[in-house]
C-alpha cells in the first residue's frame, strides 16, 4: 500500500463522530502525533501551552460529561487536551530565553529580543495574553490533525465543552493553564458514523481566495 | 530523491528570515498550499476567514512597511494574508447552511444545527466572534505551513505587523474582514539567513506533555 499524499490525507480525515471503542491507537502513532505538536511553530518560539494526554477511562468519562456527551472522548483511546498559558509571565519568558541560550549560545540578541517581549507582554491584561497563547495552540492543533491523518488515525476536534469544568477535572488552573480545545484520537466506526458517508463541505477556491496580482 | 516523512518536513521547515528574491514559487505549489488552507477544518465548518494571495510587488512593499520591514514579504514571491471575519452574521451563517444543504441534502438537522449556532453567535460581541474566527484561521495557518514544507517551499509566519494598516492596504474592513497573520512563501537564501544554521529550539516532551493514565 503506497502512502497517501498530503492532499489525499486531507480528504481522508474528517471530524469523526463515532469511534470504535474496541480499537486502540498504538503508542508509536500517539508519539508521532505528540511530536508534531511539539514541533509546531509558535509566536516567538514561546510554545505557550501544554498538552495533556488522557487515557484514564474515569477521567475521560468525566470530561465527556463536561462536553455534551460527545462519545469520541470515551470511544477513542486517547484524549489530547490543549491547555494554553493563562498569562505570559516573567518566569515563563525567562525559561524560553534560557532554552534559546542553551541551544544557540549566549547571544546578546536573544536577551534583547525576549527582554522586549517581556516589556510588551507582561503589562497586558491576562485575558489578552491568554487569547494570544490560545491561538498558538490552534497551530499545534492543526499540526496534530495532519499528523493523525499521516498515521491513519482518526480524530475529532472539539470546542464544544465547558472549559471551567475540564480545567477543574484536570487541575489546570493550579498550573496556570486553561483548556482550549480537545482532540480525541481513535478509529472510525465505519458502520456507525452518520457523518462518514456525507460529502465534505468546503467553500470553493473562488469564494475563499482573492488574488492581488 | 525520496519524499520526506512528515517528521523530516517538520524538522526541515523553519521561520525563514532571508528569502532568495531571485526564486519564485511555481503556481502548482502555491495551489497545493491554498488547497490545504481550503481543506482545513474549522468550528462548525464555517471557514470564517478568507485568504488573500498577494504577488503584486507594490502592494507587498506597502505591507512590508507595515510589518517592520520584514524582508521575506518582498523577497518571497507570494504573500498569504489570513483575514478573519470581523463578526458572525446571519447572512454568513446562512451561506454555510446553504452550502451544507447543497452538498448533503435538505436535512432538518442541518437547519436546526445552524439555527442554534446563529442563536449562540449573533448576540455575542463582535470582538468575541472575531477572536473565535481568528483561532480558526490559525488551524489553516498550521495546515499551510505543513503543505509548504510538503512542497519544499519555505515560509515565515508573521504576527508582527500593524493589522489596521494591512486592512487598509488590502481594503479588508469594507469586506468585513480583519488581517490576522501573514505567511510569505519563497525559498530560503541559504548563505544569507542567520537563522538557518541555528539549532531549532523546542521544549522537551517531558516539559510539554503530561500523561493522565
Amino acid at each position: 500500500m503506497t502512502k497517501k499524499t498530503l492532499s489525499e490525507q486531507l480528504n481522508w480525515r474528517y471530524a469523526t463522530k463515532k469511534m470504535d471503542p474496541a480499537k486502540s491507537v498504538p503508542q508509536e502513532k500517539v508519539d508521532a502525533i505528540i511530536e508534531a505538536v511539539r514541533m509546531a511553530p509558535t509566536s516567538s518560539g514561546t510554545q505557550p501551552f501544554e498538552l495533556i494526554v488522557v487515557t484514564n477511562e474515569k477521567v475521560r468519562a468525566e470530561i465527556c460529561k463536561a462536553a455534551s456527551d460527545q462519545t469520541p472522548i470515551t470511544d477513542g483511546s486517547h484524549l489530547l487536551v490543549f491547555a494554553a498559558w493563562d498569562n505570559y509571565t516573567e518566569a515563563r519568558i525567562d525559561a524560553v530565553t534560557e532554552a534559546n541560550v542553551k541551544a544557540r549560545g549566549d547571544i546578546p540578541l536573544i536577551h534583547q529580543y525576549y527582554g522586549n517581549l517581556k516589556a510588551n507582554y507582561i503589562p497586558r491584561e491576562a485575558e489578552v495574553n491568554y487569547a494570544h497563547a490560545a491561538r498558538q495552540a490552534y497551530i499545534a492543533l492543526g499540526f496534530a490533525m495532519i499528523a493523525a491523518a499521516d498515521q491513519e488515525v482518526d480524530c475529532t476536534p472539539m470546542e464544544g465543552f465547558d472549559p471551567a469544568a475540564v480545567d477543574k477535572i484536570l487541575g489546570l488552573n493550579e498550573r496556570g493553564l486553561r483548556s482550549v480545545v480537545l482532540l480525541p484520537l481513535g478509529y472510525r466506526d465505519e458502520a456507525g458514523d452518520w457523518l462518514l458517508p456525507m460529502p465534505k463541505v468546503r467553500k470553493s477556491r473562488e469564494t475563499l481566495v482573492t488574488f492581488v496580482d
